[in-house]
């Protein structure tokens, strides 16, 4: 599958090297695409040869975009790769917004909503936003299995969504679908207590896992 | 240790039975206590003859104070009772506050810090807030361990509702202490994620648990 990745921080290399080794063609989409030297960096490994390009060379080329921008800035970039190259396409956003006092962006709603709602011609689907980049192509390395959710209006979307995220090692049974893209505002504010968890542990190498009853 | 349990609602009913099976001198608070028959309803059990009173006269006589009210009226709520019957106890702070659209009360913060802002010679503890009523006392029924988060400014507050929450059932490797306060705000949050999750369910009958690395 021919996957665009927008944003090439700690979470768009991660999911760019996982996706490249389970065979997909990938490609990282960058603000300043000259200024990104994948391998010239310390700790740079394989799968540092993925391409690198402007974000709407990037959007317009692939069959499925990722969004990982910061959150603050995400439709301000998506706007600028524009309606067309995005049009009918699935986007998986894993973005989560911080202002100032590690406060959400989106106390009110989500980023998830807004990016649907600014572009009704993109099939949104949330997910991945609620674990640190390395265990995200990773989820085997936890002690036990976790969970990873969906939101999202499109169904198809989400199948699509939830065969690459299988492809990063995550297996069926580790998938909730929350429903619609309200949805995501569960996803997102999570993030606080995900932080919390962080402080408290010392560590983001954690997952989370949804306990059903005995 | 002499318990009063703010809030006859779900919530309350199922601590104070749980805390009373566990040896524990209880009292239920009530804005209209003439109106609470506990033992006459459908489903009534044993530990439904814990004396119910007024708010004030329950927090009066006790050591620790378990908020169990809706969180869109804790502060009033506690504001009747006044600042002297609550000076220097521990608080248990158990509510979360949700406006219209299911939407939380407290986007930008908590109703565990606002309590503390407003009561400032209460201790609050902010926890139980991440898992459904039924639960709370019995968290050997979920398939496996789950976490429970505390937040509070007061070592000593802390541990007090620890222990509480080990006579509940929850095993001290199950609790997560997530620091001040202002990380009641992740918990609280959670809620969002938590009507997600039971909606995708049909079911509150889940916990949660932190799952960490292998």
């Amino acid at each position: 599958m021919k996957i665009a990745i927008l944003g090439t921080g700690n979470v768009g290399r991660a999911l760019a090297r996982g996706w490249a080794r389970a065979g997909h063609d990938v490609v990282l989409g960058s603000r300043r695409p000259e200024d990104v030297h994948l391998r010239a960096e310390p700790g740079s490994e394989a799968g540092d040869d993925i391409p690198v390009t402007d974000l709407k060379g990037a959007a317009a080329g692939a069959e499925v975009v990722v969004n990982a921008t910061p959150g603050t800035a995400s439709v301000a970039l998506l706007a600028g790769v524009g309606q067309l190259p995005l049009a009918g396409k699935v986007l998986i956003d894993v973005a989560v917004g911080f202002g100032e006092d590690s406060s959400l962006s989106h106390p009110e709603e989500s980023l998830g909503e807004e990016i649907q709602r600014t572009f009704p011609d993109l099939r949104v689907v949330k997910t991945l936003c609620t674990i640190d980049a390395r265990l995200m192509v990773a989820p085997d390395s936890l002690e036990g299995p976790s969970t990873l959710f969906l939101s999202g209006d499109d169904a198809e979307a989400k199948a699509t969504a939830a065969a690459l995220l299988h492809d990063l090692g995550w297996p069926p049974e580790s998938l909730l679908d929350l429903g619609g893209i309200t949805t995501a505002r569960g996803q997102e504010h999570y993030s606080l207590l995900f932080m919390g968890i962080a402080k408290a542990l010392g560590s983001y190498g954690f997952g989370v896992r949804v306990v059903p009853p005995a």
